[in-house]
């Protein structure tokens, strides 16, 4: 089963998504996707750690997602992967782009076929004023591009707000 | 019928409208709103157009979105707007403004009536930080204000997410 | 019973939580967290007070919510806050901050016990890019935060969206 956690700014969504994963019954792998840039992340990134459970297998990849999952999906195993606007950011932004393309193409096509347990995590970045700048408003529409075509594969999809879950499509939460 | 389909940016609102207009079995007129200003916008246009059917009628009207509709609503026909916030943004910012309040008391004055089906598009731009710019606060009132009246005339709303329908009025898409 | 009632700018809510207030039978008393600052806001002050029915009694406190809460409370009284997101900038930036972390954590203290109606009314602000400046982004965290921990003590969550309910938590509107 395939599962997309949407959500905006502190919307809860990763906590719901360790939930998901942690009552999935299965082994549970851990895909960061952030790089310790500044100390603001690096927060962030402690407060993540801490929460999650300490026998949770924990793998960091801020680029080449598909060869990571491609290489750890199996039967009996869940991978959560929190999150995928941050890999989005790396991809559009890391060797000034150069391996946006077919990164993002790699992951679509490789993702229909894993087996296991896959949860994603988005941060839903499309509901504000369009952002001036040109490079952001690329990134929201990248994001909003990304999450149609991954929630098309998955089998369900869940809006978090205040903490709460909406599901959007699937079995509701 | 009229329906108001509302969304992210890149949420897929304009595909889930047009699926709509598609599945009418009407004619259908798309009234684009959006102006030829610049390149990226020319890009936006040539991409909605390449997946538009080709029996599908086509208008331009960026600012009299209120003449055209009574001009050409009928029964069996389908007019699609795409979107009311490239038309909000004209009215806005046209002549300085001059014709806002006249054209949006127009549009809401005779949208109750018209005939055939009526579908719009518009853009959720009210859930990000409040913006620094006063024209750009001014903007997201205004594009809550306008779908807050379309809302409460419209028979169906719909608000996109990852190109997934939720139903906020009417019968669940 | 105590009710979250969240959405964009301009989306409706404050509308949708003063018909509850209105609805709930009770005396009504409305906790205004606005400071007059600026005439843009005035102008706002001034449009919601000309819509509340003159009955209601008011009052107005930007800083100390749950020194209010706890004295106003009482059973047979409804009281409704307009809104969370001014009183957190408020807490957030008033004499540099002194206050956030003492009134954040003496309001989600005192809410689970306070007598009568509550209905608290807040805007979603972390749907949009995330914003580039610091203090913005402290404020979409620190935003989403209190709603998830005010949602978690609500027996109704309700998302606005076009003037239209949606239920996220409890009975549906």
């Amino acid at each position: 089963m395939k599962q997309l956690i949407l959500g905006g700014a502190r919307s809860g969504k990763s906590a719901i998504a360790e939930r998901l994963a942690d009552e999935s019954g299965c082994e549970v792998l851990y895909i960061a996707t952030a790089t310790v840039g500044d100390g603001e992340m690096e927060e962030r990134i402690r407060l993540h750690r801490e929460r999650r459970p300490d026998h949770w297998l924990l793998a960091e990849e801020p680029l080449q997602l598909a060869a990571i999952l491609t290489e750890q999906a199996a039967e009996g195993r869940c991978i959560l992967v929190d999150c995928l606007t941050l890999w989005l950011t790396n991809i559009m932004f890391m060797d000034d782009g150069a391996h946006f393309q077919s990164e993002m193409d790699k992951l679509l096509e490789i993702l229909p076929d894993l087996p296991g347990e896959i949860i994603m995590v988005g941060n839903e970045v499309g509901m504000g004023i369009v952002p001036m700048g040109e490079m952001s408003r690329r990134f929201q529409d990248e994001s909003g591009r990304l999450h149609q075509n991954i929630a098309a594969i998955c089998d369900r999809v869940v809006l978090t707000v205040a903490g709460l879950p909406h599901t959007l499509k699937g079995e509701a939460l």
